[in-house]
This record gives structure tokens, sequence and C-alpha cells, in this order.
């Protein structure tokens, strides 16, 4: 196995099977054809035609269109359309860096097909000239991908916090750690990905953080999601990227994007380009 | 101005406007037509047709496909159709990572628009808990970017050089710097970009490594390429790279890339993911 096919691995469908969501007048995300026609029994929050799906444009402010959207999805809700309810709410804008138009329940993001942000932080230690990285466990009790290798500390990115202060909250809820420690977490680039899960569409912007931490900082679990932490040598997480799918899906991506800035893959790897080709897409 | 900015002027016209030159089945270049006038005085070695320019599939082996371009190379360049001879060659394939199929005279490379590939080192020093970058003023007397920003060790890539060897002869010629200081230079990703350029279609992969240099280091011009040195704080390497055209073309690129790696460049920038998405075109 190679590199490139942990990026294949995260690959998008064709976006022609999807329709477009439309929100005063710009695309946000896309819908598929079963979450569809369930949201045309909300006519006036959803307008649903063939070309696309528009949130009804008397919804003129952000307030109305974040109430309207809410108020749809708690009765997809009980009715068992939505499942996993966060009451956590998501930015929904066209792109990052854009104004947001509404925010929205996570746990319907990927039916909408919106773009999602998380965080991701590759905690990592210097002894002599090397580098070993800290990676969670995850949880074999989670819903999604348990018993996967993650990174020390990652989430999703809630509406209402900055990243640097998402970080702190994931450090201190995932690993048991300060938040001075936390935030020290430097942003290093991103990577972006779109594709079917069993909970939908994902399209993924994840920020990439690197945290040196010292030599005496222990991880400990400590909310139930991880269920150990390891501290691995560089080429032992280079060959379990590369050869296994012992890593979260995205989580593998992150160790890659860490990999090369790192100097473990090098120039003579002969995928080196399309490597980072990969990272952005 | 804009970190965008920097991308969209290293932006290549479209291809449509040259022909392929095809070795062995494989492009592996772009020609305009005033060159490609120039090259079919030798039908022998290149068949010159409006589809594409391909050398004589006669020429069979990396040796004899060497020696014929060769010969024609120099008879060009006695007849002042190529300048500036280096007597250096690069290697020429139909991608990074795979086989040459010929070597070919530095000076040439544009006026094929073959894929050269170079080395850029960012070095710099930390003091306390910042960052800052040394950075050379080319000579007032070169051909080509007189007087602009470039990294401390910068060059083009011969064909009988590993990458690393590289380095370590361009920090010498370049900056006075011993081999065992070069050598700690680290791989941490690439840069690639199409232009049209004075001196022809340059197709680039720029190989960046990060070098960490202690405080007590000082960079010496002593090939009389570079004028001076310049210990630079990352804000203004950040604003210099944003909102001046001081670096060379693609130096503002391989220093926007290192801003982005040290976290000078957060994703608070609106660009963000436009940045990095602009570094492998």
């Amino acid at each position: 196995m190679s590199f490139l096919d942990r990026f294949r691995a995260c690959s998008a469908p064709p976006l022609d099977s999807f329709r477009p969501f439309i929100v005063s007048g710009q695309t946000v995300g896309w819908i598929g054809d079963a979450f569809a026609r369930r949201l045309a029994a909300f006519p006036g929050t959803f307008s649903v035609r063939e070309a696309g799906i528009e949130l009804s444009p008397r919804l003129s402010t952000f307030a109305a269109r974040t109430a309207a959207v809410e108020e749809a999805l708690r009765e997809l809700a009980a009715n068992g359309v939505i499942r996993g309810w966060r009451d956590e709410v998501y930015r929904v804008a066209p792109r990052w860096g854009a104004t947001a138009l509404l925010n929205i329940e996570r746990a319907a993001v990927p039916l909408f097909g919106i773009q999602a942000c998380g965080i991701h932080v590759n905690g990592f230690v210097r002894d002599g000239d090397g580098i070993r990285m800290w990676l969670a466990r995850r949880s074999p009790t989670k819903s999604l991908d348990p018993g996967k290798l993650d990174q020390i500390v990652a989430g999703g990115q809630p509406a209402d916090l900055s990243l640097a202060d998402n970080i702190v909250k994931e450090a201190d809820e995932e690993a048991g750690m300060p938040a001075d420690l936390a935030r020290r977490a430097v942003p290093v680039g991103a990577i972006t990905y779109a594709m079917l899960r069993p909970e939908g569409l994902r399209r993924d912007v994840v920020f990439i953080y690197d945290l040196e931490l010292p030599a005496d900082f222990v991880p400990r679990p400590t909310d139930g999601e991880v269920e150990s932490f390891h501290l691995w040598p560089l080429d032992r997480v280079r060959d379990t990227a590369r050869d296994t799918e012992e890593f979260k899906f995205n989580c593998s991506l992150v160790a890659i994007h860490f990999l090369v800035r790192h100097g473990v893959i090098t120039p003579e790897e002969p995928d080196y380009l399309d490597i980072q080709a990969a990272f952005l897409r």
C-alpha cells in the first residue's frame, strides 16, 4: 500500500448525484435524494426542486434562518431521520473565511453536505535528534471509527468558539492537558477532502496544529472517548499510515502532513508531489 | 496586495500556445513556435510537426538522446539562439520520480519547457519565543532578478548530484556555510508553478528545506551572486512577501510556505486554504 491510498480512501463520489443546497443565492452544501424528500415536508422553509434545495428567501437574516432550520431539524430528529443530536451548532458558509449565513445542528451537517471544520493537533516530543508522536487509540465503544488511531487532540469546530479555544477545550476533555500547554499549539496548514460516510456526505476542512510537548507530559484519557495513548517513533507512524488502515481515515492524512513537514517523507519518495497535491481537494 | 498576488504572478499562459515535446512516447516539455522552427534545422534529431516536436525514436538510449540533443544545442548556441550556456545538465523526465530519458543543458531547459527542479533553504534562527529568517539580497549585476530578495541558499538541481549534496554545494558557494551545518537542512515540502519568463517557459519544482541555524552563524557572500545577507523578524518577512515585489518571484512563494508552516499565516487569514491550494499547480 502507499500513502496515496489513504487519500484515495477519502475521495468523494461525484457531486452530480447530489443537489445543491442554496442559501441566500450561494451554494453551501450538497443534498442526496432521500434527505431532500424529507425536507419537502417543510415547504415554508425549504423549496425542494430538481435543480436544488433552496432555503426560503423570506428567511432573510442569520437568526431567522437558524431558527427555522432548527425547528424543521428537531422534528426530523423526533421522527428518527436525524440521529445523534449533539446540541452543538456549526457555522454554514459558502467557504472558509466567508461570513456565516446560519448555524446548524452538528448531527445534520453531513445530511446537508455542508463543509465542516475541525482541528487536529499533532502532539510530539523531541528526544535527542529524533521525534516521537503521541497518538490516541479511540475507544472501542465509539459509534464512529472505534479502536482506530487518532491524533492526541482532535475535534469538530463549534460555531461559538475560536479555533484556539476549541483546542484548549478538546485538549482538556480528551487528553487531560492543561490550557497553558494546549495554547502552545502552532497552526501549520490544513487539509480538505469530501467523502461518503455512514453519517452522510463529509466535506471537511481540518486545521492542523503542531504541539511540542515536554518529555514529562503524559496524556490521560478523561472523557471515555480515548482508550489509551501511545508514544510512537516517526518511522512506526510512517509505516502504519502507509501500510495499514489502523488510523481513522482523516487522521492518517494529518499524520502524513506532519511526516512531510518534518522530513520523514522526503523528495526521494516517488509520490512526493502527488501526496502534497492531495492535501487540498 | 495579498499573498495570492504572489502566486498569480507565477501563473502560466495556457499551454495550448505551445506544442508538446515528446521523448519515447512521453510528453516531457512544451515548445513555442519560434524555437520549434529552429529545431526543424535538425531533422535527424527532431521531428517538428504541428501536433508536436518528437525526439527521433531512433535515439533509443539515454546516452544517444543526450548526445544528439547536445550536438544540436551547441550549434544553436553558436548561432546565438541559446544564450548563457552553463555547461551543467538537468534531468529530463515526464514527471518528478520518473526515470530520466536524457540530460539536457540547463540554458536550454526553458526553451523546451521542460520541468526543472531546484532546492530552496529557509535559514532561520530561534530567539526567545520568536523566529528570525536569514534572507539574501541578490547582486545588482545578476542577469535574472537583480537586487531581489532570495532564500539564504537556493539553486537549480544538476543531474549528477543528490538534492542533499546540491544543498551542501550551494550553501558553500552562496553563503560560506560549512557542510556539516548545511546537512542539517530538513525537507519540508515542495511548490510547483509554470510561468513565462525572459528565459522561456519555466515549469519548476522547488524542494523546500528548513535549516535552523545557530545564533552565532553569519552567512557571507562568497561567489558574487549575493550582495548582502539580512536577518529579519517574521512579521517583516510576511509584510514584504504580501505587500511588495521585493522577493524574487519564486522566493516569495517559498517564504509564504514557511509562514504557513510556522503559524505566522493563520487560519484566520481569509485566503488560508487558497494559499495552500496554490502551492502545487
